[in-house]
Order: C-alpha cells, then structure tokens, then sequence
C-alpha cells in the first residue's frame, strides 16, 4: 500500500460501510444529533483452548484517543463517499448528507470515561462509555472496537506469560508473524502487559524503551558459507560487541559446537576484561539444553551469564519448561532454582498472536437514547440472555475485601453510592437465584473504574507513560485473589449488577416482550 | 500513536533490532556488500486445530515492494539509532556505520524473484528469493516476514471459505476484531482469498472495490429507545435505500417480530416498485432460521430475496449449516437448494484473524553467500531433519499430470532443466527412501513458478490488479487435485527435490557434521 492510500484506509474511513448508511438515514430523519449512550465491554475472558484467562488487562485507550484526534473527512474520504452507487446505479450518499459529514464529521463533540489503561477489567463491565450525537458515537464502533480489542487481548497474554516467568526478562520478538502494520499495536500490548522490551526497532523508540537484539542464525552460516567458523562468526560479534555479547548457540549443534564455541569466546572476552551476557537457545528440548548449558557455563567460570530462551513460546510452553528444570536439575547434580534465576526470554509469535484466542469478543452497544430531556435505556434482546447487554448509564464500582483483595465488580445506577450503603447486595447478571450480599464491615474499599476521558471532545486525561501503566497493573494483579490468576482453571471473579440495575433490566426485558406483537403492529 | 510517531514506527525501523547489530559487525568486518541470497518460505500448511490446509494461497507481494520502495534512513531513523548505548553506556552504533546506513541503507540494491500472488503454494517451496549485499538482504528480514505471512495466512483461509461457500457472495466483516491497522492486509488477502467484497470503507476504496453494509442492531434499538418500533425502524431503512434494501430481523425475535416486519416493508417496498434485496440473521441457530426464513418469505411471495448469514462464521460452521440445511429442510417441506442458493455470507473475525492458527510459520533464510566468484551454498544443521533449509539458489518448477492436474513441485538447480529430462526423480525433502519417478509421458506441463520482481532495484513486474489475482487463485484451484482442497485430512501434495539437489543436500550436510570438531576449533 502507498503512502497516500495508507492515510485514506486509516483515516476516518476505518470503518464499517454500515455505519455511514446507517448515519445517513438518521440524518434523513432528524436523528443524527440526538445524544446518545453507547458501552464498550467484553463477552467473555480469551479461551485459549484447554486454558482460559481468569483476567484481562485494559489497553489501547490512548492510541484510540490518537486516531479520533487526527480522523477528519478530507475531500478525498467524501469523494470516495459521494462515488458510491446503489443498485439502481444512483449515488448512495446524498449531498446534504456528505455537506454535514465534511463539516460535522469528527469526534470532537463525543464524551468519553473509560477505565485507565493498565487495569485488570472483566466481562460485561463497560470499559469505555461513549455518549454524543447518534450518528458520531456510531461512525466510531469499528474503528473502538479495533483499537481496544487487539491491545486488551495481547495486553492480556503478556500478563499471562509475566506470571508465569515470575518476574525474569521477557522480550517480545513477533514482529515477523504479527499481523501486519498492526503488530506495533501488539507490541505496545506486550510491553504493557508484562514483556519488558520488545526486538520492534521503531516502535520501541516511539515508545522510548531500548530495543533488543543480537544476532540471529544466518550470522553463524554467512561465516561457515564464507570457509569461516561458528567461532570465527562469535569472536567477530563479540569484537564488535564486547560488552553486549549474547551469542546464539544451535546452528550447528548446541551443546557440541555452540556452547563450547561460546565460552571460548566468553574467556576471551573475559581476559580483555569484558562481562559476557549470555547465550539464546532457540530450538530442540530447551529445558534439557538450560541445564546442560548452565552446567557448562558454571564449570567455565561464567555463573552469572544469561541464558535466553526462545522458539514458540508462550504461558504453558514456559510452565512447561520450569517443571522440567525443577525435576531434572537434580538427576545431572544441581539446584533448579538458580537456573531459573538466570533464564529470559524471546516471546514472539504466540504472545502478538495471542495464539489459542486471536480475538477478542468486544463489542459496541447503544445503551441510552435521550428524549425529552431525559435518558431513554435501550435495549436489545437475545435468545441467549447472556448476550443482553445492561442497560442505561452505568456506574462501575470495584469493591475490595478485607484483605484488600478485589472481591466483585458492581455496575450500578449513577444515582447509585454503594459507599453509602449498609449493605450491598450483589446481582448475578443473568441469573435471578444467584446473588450474594456483603456487608459494610466486609468492604474495605470501593472504587469507582471510569475515569473522564474526553469531555465534550476535550481532552480531560493525562495519558500516563507506559512505566506507569504497568506500575497500575502490577498493583492490580497484587489485589487480585490468586486463584483468579490461575493460568488453568481460574476462580471465576463476579461481575455483578446492583439490585436497583437488576430490577431496571428485568422490567426493560419484561415490557419488551409484552409489546413485542404490539410493537411490531402498532404503527401500521 | 500519532502520525510522525506511524512513520518512525512503520518506515526502514520497522525490522528487529539484530538486523542492524548484524549489520554493523559485516560491516566492521568488510562484509557487508557480499552477495547474499536468502529464501522466503514456510514450513507447513496452517493447522486450525482439528482441521489443516492442504495449500495456501501465495499473498502479500505488491505491498511488500510498496514498503521496500518507500523505506529509507532520514535523519530521524539515523537518530534512533545513534541514541542507543550498550551496557557499558557507550553508542552501540559508530559514526561510520551509521553514516554508510544513511547512504545505502535502502533496498535499491535488491534483486528478487517471487511466486506471484494469487498462486497456489506448498511448504519449503520459495516464494521470494531476495539476492543483494549481505547487510541490506538481512535488514529486509522482518518486515519481509510480516508482509509475506499474514497476507499468505489469511488468503489461505479465505480460499477455505469460498471453497465450502460454492461461489455465494462472501463479505469481509472483520476490521472489529482484527490486529489494529494490519487488518487492511487482512481484508486485502481476504479479497484475493475469496471474499467477493469487504465491509471496511477505506481499504475497499483503496483496492478498488465498493464497500459493503446496511445497518446494525442499534438501529432498532434506537427507534425503540425513541417509543417507536422495529418496523419504524426497517421501514426508515428501506425509505432511505429503497434498492439496497437489507434488513437485520433479529434484534428482537427473528421468527415473531424481525421477518414479518421484515416482509411488511418488502411488500410496501414492493408496492412502490422496488426490489428488495434480503434479510440477515446474526444469531442464533443460523440453519434453522435460515430454513424458517426462506419458508416465510417464500410465502410472501419473495423467492429471490437473499439471506445474509454472519455470526462467528469459518469453513467449518458454514459447512455444519450446510449440512443441517441439507437435512432438515426436507422435514419442512422445503427443498434444500433453493435455500443453499440464496445464501450470502457475512464472515469477520474468524477470516481476519485465521482463527486456530493465527500466523503463518514463513521464515527468511541465508541460502548462499558469493566468494571468489562463485555462490557457495548456505547451510543450518538442526536437531529436526525436516528444518533443515535447502541450500543454494534454486528454480521451481510445478509440474503438471496428464489430467492437467498439478502432482509436484520440484526444487532444482537453476543449471537443470526438467523439461528435457526423460524422466524425472522426485525426492522427498529429508527421506532417503522416499522417491517416485516421473515419465515423460506422464507430464502435461513443466511451468517455472518464480517470476522477475526487482532487478537490482527496479521494478521489472507489473502488479496485476486484485481481479487479475482472484483469476489466477481460480486457476490454479481448478489444477488442483480434489484431495489436496479437502478441508480436513486433505491429501499431502509433494514438494521434492531433484536428485541433483537431494546429493547436493546430503554432501552439504555430510561434510558440516564431518568439520564440527575442526570447524569449531580450526581457526583459534
């Protein structure tokens, strides 16, 4: 794609055909203005296959609020909408209609809270509420959905994968396999998530970390092709990085050439006084090839060298690892732990992929309409009530136990202060039998998960550095009880409605169905 | 992320960091202008999970050579990387280096022959062979990768679904859910996969295609909100677009209030002279309703209307909705191909993301390096025999049975000539015992897959628009044996090598094991 037709498919056209037909006939009937409320949330946690998240981390909220700075109808976007045709082959788009998007088609009169990005979030809980002129705050469902779903998702996986390499470096290398341009959003996911660096050059420098790299396999076979050796291509890498010097081990054969080759190296890099860093595995049983190079390593005289890990892995290939370690440390004479200790780890294609759940189910939904000056809910049934979504203007409150642990998430009314109250009872969403109630005594903390966002377009948020995003994750995982964490599995956390918001839905969903042959007659 | 922070991210540093270290050691070590050959391939059909591709369809090329054409250092780029330090706080990038990457660090040098797009491809065949100085070829890697996969991956998948689809209409949905901005390689690879059209405004115009959409659920919860009704709702729709008439039935109750609302504006529509164009069910059991549907609107006497599926859809539950049409329409009273005919198919996320297998497993690898004149060929050993890269610069040639059906690819030298041969030995990859041999009378045709790209820079290939690209995908499907496209357990269509290559191979391999000991301790 060109430089020129990049800007007209990532502008304000990144959309969905329907929200301009659909706009158009609001505007057609007066209704393109009205003020209207619409939630962001998800279905349901990603289902990797045989293991399913208990959690997700909110991101994507700042590159959103980038993109619906800069969308604006130029006179290339309406001339693409004034050449559509309909099937009777006359344009689809009218002029008035195009006249009022080339002048009032941008974001600027929305209003958005949305939770801050960095934040464990769950089902059903709106994470952005839009509220504005119908047909704006629906031109911009796709492009939301797209900017909030990939980095909520990838955000989620690199949490997981964080987890599980309890705290040791983890370097996001999926630039190769990611999916397209949109990999730098991945990657911005990933470094919020849990990876601390990523291997992406430019956008790792936009987003000011360092970043990594070293060499890769075609480096060793250039020598060999050239009638030079593996230790030839180390000691020039080496040279040329003596203080950076990881040097990767399996092109020929791990533990007969490559390790070998690179302690030689190491001793020599050591004699001019430099610390070498370490080694990367990349393929074959890498649990087996840790130990057998930490041994190796450690007899050298190189205890404190890395030994980074890479090739297809993700949470349960990493898990998979550990356990290995932990029990065959011990059969070839040695502690697991320290070899953990000095483990990192590439992680590429299965974290920008988020392989096993390449989506995630996000969706869009008009909540409110104002009329006669007051908010209307609205409505949509399903077969399934799962897939009713809340109605109304909604409040989130998280309420924290006594152990300081995150115990439920509680969408209420705006009129609504579960602070005030003596006693909260906790509706399940769908289920009428099931509720809980917790008294004030319970309740350490609530806390209100929306913050303003956008006010009227304005910008009323300071979008904090990415440092500080995952500084708000970290705190909220700590405050997260540890069977939700469970990468298989996981306690499933309550996402509960309050009586009030129960009530509300229940009668919304019981007049609907009374009037629903009325409805569809009526205005005959 | 804001404009000047896309273009640092998605220009020449869109590539990992190891490329540039790299780089700089050839070039401290003078070889940074070798000739060097590298191969693009992949090393297995995707593998959905229960399910696996039997071919895939070559994409992502034009865009590809887009990049590379546009790609270059500015002094922001050469900043980036002056900036950065090593470990012990000095630049990691000297002044030379950076200075020669500020005047050569472009693709202009580049030669590359490729499979074209559209094509239908194998494992381990080359579909790019990028040939140029070693430093410059090596750069290329990633951003190669990234175009090339996902472009391949998701065609692929289109092609899967427009096979089990039997030529109905097929929409790309699934810019929601897709990986931020790469979901426009997506939809362009799901057009040239087998989607006919795409609902994203911007990368259709782009292509060359209308977009296509009508309305969402949100409409009739609109009206609702507002105390009118559904059929308000469809019949403002219709008044709008009166020939472009699709109507979503199942925000309320599909059955009970959406179609025969639904009918009661196609029959005023009607009344007025137009046609309507159809309904859409987005939940629900799709086979069921969509037999309930064409019974109703059969009886109102609107047979030709079509019916939108979508919801979650891929080959698979669009084959189980197939099959249960094929069933139960019998019970219904209803013939069951009518209904098959008048299908049309909304499919998003499950297209866009490659649902069960998210990335394609390409790889870019160093395959000969030019010394004193000649190319040597490039080797990598590995634990797993069937990683083990083919080395050397090669031709591919599809070969064609008396059928006209394609039976191999063959992996030759580019001094062989298969079509003068009276016969042909066709070797499996990595299995010694594993050969057939072709007579020449069982050959139809011997067809040359790669084609001229860039020479030396140059573009020496006209880009064929995406129509001329959905032709030759048609094509080649037609040649394809019946087998290899099933959708699951397909037939495995052979790549091999010629004999000449298969020695060349094992002599390689024999004298790397044979040097190991000496390669890695010559030289000290």
């Amino acid at each position: 794609m060109k430089s020129a037709q990049q800007q007209l498919a990532e502008g304000i056209l990144f959309t969905d055909e329907y929200q301009f037909t659909m706009a158009q006939m609001y505007f057609r009937m007066g209704l393109h203005d009205k003020p209207a409320q619409f939630d962001y949330f998800f279905r349901g946690y990603p289902d990797y296959g045989g293991h399913k998240a208990g959690y997700c981390i909110n991101a994507g909220l700042e590159w959103l609020v980038d993109w619906m700075r800069a969308a604006r109808f130029r006179r290339e976007e309406i001339d693409c909408l004034r050449g559509q045709t309909g099937r009777g082959g006359r344009p689809l788009f009218n002029a008035d209609f195009l006249a009022w998007l080339e002048k009032s088609g941008h974001f600027d009169a929305l209003t958005m809270r949305a939770v801050p990005e960095g934040r464990v979030v769950h089902p059903n809980v709106p994470l952005a509420v839009v509220t504005g002129p119908l047909a704006i705050a629906q031109i911009l469902e796709t492009s939301l959905l797209n900017h909030l779903n990939i980095q909520t998702l990838i955000a989620t996986k690199a949490a997981r994968i964080h987890d599980i390499c309890g705290g040791r470096l983890i370097i996001e290398f999926g630039t190769r396999r990611g999916h397209g341009k949109g990999v730098t959003a991945a990657t911005r996911a990933a470094l919020i998530g849990g990876a601390h660096f990523s291997s992406n050059v430019g956008i790792s420098h936009v987003l000011g970390f360092p970043p990594k790299g070293t060499h890769a396999h075609s480096m060793v076979q250039a020598f060999l092709a050239m009638g030079l050796s593996e230790l030839d291509a180390f000691r020039a890498f080496a040279e040329t990085y003596p203080d950076d010097c990881v040097l990767l081990v399996d092109t020929i054969d791990t533990l007969e050439s490559g390790i070998p080759n690179a302690i030689r190296v190491f001793e020599e890099l050591r004699r001019r006084g430099h610390a070498p860093v370490g080694i990367r595995l990349d393929s074959g049983d890498l649990a087996h090839l840790a130990i057998q190079a930490a041994r190796m390593l450690d007899a050298a005289g190189f205890p404190q060298t890395t030994i980074v890990l890479s090739n297809e892995l993700d949470e349960l290939s990493i898990w998979q690892i550990l356990t290995q370690i932990g029990q065959e440390a011990a059969r070839n004479g040695l502690e697991a732990q320290p070899i953990i200790d000095r483990l990192a780890y590439g992680v590429g294609t299965r974290l920008v992929t988020s392989a096993g759940a390449p989506s995630l189910n996000g969706v869009y939904k008009l909540v409110a309409l104002r009329r006669d000056g007051r908010w209307i809910p609205a409505m949509k049934l399903s077969d399934s009530p799962s897939k009713i979504p809340n109605p109304g203007d909604k409040r989130v409150h998280r309420i924290y136990d006594r152990r300081g642990k995150a115990t439920a998430d509680l969408l209420a009314g705006k009129d609504e202060s579960p602070a005030d109250m003596r006693e909260i009872v906790l509706r399940h969403m769908t289920e009428a039998r099931l509720q809980r109630t917790l008294r004030r005594a319970e309740i350490l903390e609530i806390e209100p998960l929306l913050a303003p966002v956008l006010a009227e377009g304005r910008t009323v948020y300071e979008f904090p550095p990415i440092e500080a995003i995952r500084a708000v994750r970290q705190a909220d995982l700590e405050r997260l009880d540890p069977g939700v964490k469970r990468l298989m599995n996981p306690h499933i956390y309550h996402v509960s409605l309050s009586e009030k918001m129960w009530q509300t839905k229940q009668k919304l969903i019981a007049s609907m169905r009374a009037n629903l042959p009325r409805a569809s007659a009526a205005p005959a």
